[in-house]
């Protein structure tokens, strides 16, 4: 039953394919019982690619320059939309019935596999604009002919926020007030920035946080980890309530991802973070 | 027929009764067709009253402190709420079928009476945490019932932010997932805070705003203006898409409430902020 449903991220570079390592274990961690496929571009190393074996069921070269199809013309209207056009190829998984698309730097805390019970385009509410929906997590169903719309779609009139959450939106235009079903409770989706924008709704909902996004410029993997003080340092401008979340993060990497990592570079120098 | 409904606002202070001031005009200049009801605390000066009847239907003095019933008690149990049970006062505005609550700190950009085809308790999405509703503008129905619970609610649960947003998302808990008829588009309720967290979004969609909402500490009152100048000062951080908001809140505040306070205040000192 659950071998036609996936879970999909994407990872263009080996920075977004630690994030996505680390999603990955975490969706394995809260026994899921759903497929996990990673789509790569050709910049991910041989090493990270191998490690994504371990981890996914399914790793996915997904070249759009190369792959001669409409989404291949569509890139050429919009060579600035590159790493959108990757995004939207999960919509080529056609050998899934239903997936779940997350964004690499997201983090899984409790199972979450009653997501497939949704429907596309199921999707929790973006802070900020909170009648767009935030693209880093969302039920979506594979199919060719949504792909080849939604490439034509791309292609004709952009992306108003330059990336895929753009696109989607402008795409899906009535999820906003359509279907209430559609509408993905925030906890599976808790963007690390809310946290401050709104601390009491954050201290009176965010224990029941099911998936936290890390979402703007700065990624778990751009700070560093000491596993020995459990520390994490760096340029961090946040304030401790998100430190734990990212703590969450650390922990799984350095437990459970780095060891991977260090059998697959074995000799070559490589640097984890940590 | 648009008797029996009426658009509500709050001032418990000259402060936000100048807001009110405000609000009520510029839904008087989009040629609403509701009754305009400000519900006023004790501490509102006598030439702000004088005002306010000028500007609104009905101008209501809400003194909870003296009411002597359910909310009096509920006050007692938790005195730090007192502009919360102000606000929720107006569930016993029965005199009316039903209401459109807004914020004295919110200005309305065009006709929103449309508004009154919705049911109670309909409200857009906070920014921040988007699965609550923000409680600067709402759709309710009057209901000596509803008000007896919303207070035995508040003196029970009190607020998990310390204001009226918590108490009315704890009591209509169910809006994030019930009905999509109930979330109203984020344009009748744009804080002014959305411009700068998603931008693109704003220039996507915000052209289209109908209730500017100046949440958070600086209000627009908190500036000074030069009418000459057309320049907005003070300790402004914003950035200058806020500014065409912040002007549009002074041009009418300078024009159509600055002469009504001139005019009562007569020989009275008074401190315009322009
Ligand atoms: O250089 C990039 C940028 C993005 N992504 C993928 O696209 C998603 C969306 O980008 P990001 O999470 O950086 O955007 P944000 O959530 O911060 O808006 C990432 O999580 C990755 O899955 C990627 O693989 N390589
Ligand atoms: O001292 C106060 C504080 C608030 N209010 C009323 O309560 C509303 C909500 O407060 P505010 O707008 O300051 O909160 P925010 O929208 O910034 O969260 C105001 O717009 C007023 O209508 C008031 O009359 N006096
Ligand atoms: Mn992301
Ligand atoms: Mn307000």
């Amino acid at each position: 039953m659950a071998k036609d449903q996936a879970f999909v991220t994407l990872a263009t570079n080996d920075n977004y394919a630690r994030g996505a390592m680390v999603l990955g274990r975490s969706l394995r961690n809260h026994n899921t019982t759903r497929q996990l496929v990673v789509m790569i571009g050709t910049q991910v190393s041989q090493p990270s690619k191998e490690v994504l074996e371990k981890i996914f069921d399914e790793v996915r070269l997904v070249d759009v320059l190369d792959s001669g199809d409409t989404a291949h013309l569509a890139l050429m209207k919009r060579p600035d939309l590159g790493i959108t056009f990757t995004k939207l190829h999960c919509w080529a998984l056609t050998h899934y019935s239903k997936c779940v698309f997350m964004d690499a730097d997201t983090l899984v805390l409790q199972n979450i596999d009653e997501l497939f019970d949704r429907e596309e385009l199921s999707a929790a509410p973006d802070p900020g604009w909170p009648d767009c929906f935030n693209s880093g997590v969302f039920v979506f169903k594979p199919s060719n002919e949504t792909y080849g719309r939604l490439l034509e779609y791309c292609a004709e009139h952009g992306s108003f926020d330059g990336g895929d959450q753009g696109v989607l939106n402008g795409y899906f235009s009535n999820w906003a007030t359509a279907d209430i079903s559609k509408h993905l409770p925030f906890i599976y989706n808790l963007s690390s920035i809310a946290i401050y924008t709104y601390l009491p709704a954050f201290k009176q909902y965010g224990g029941n946080a099911k998936v936290v996004h890390f979402l703007g410029e700065t990624k778990p993997w751009s700070y560093t980890f000491d596993p020995t003080t459990q520390m994490v340092s760096g340029d961090v401008k946040e304030a401790p309530t998100q430190h734990s979340f990212l703590l969450d993060w650390w922990t799984l990497y350095s437990a459970s991802v780095v060891p991977l990592l260090a059998e697959e570079y074995g000799d070559q120098a490589f640097d984890s973070g940590c």
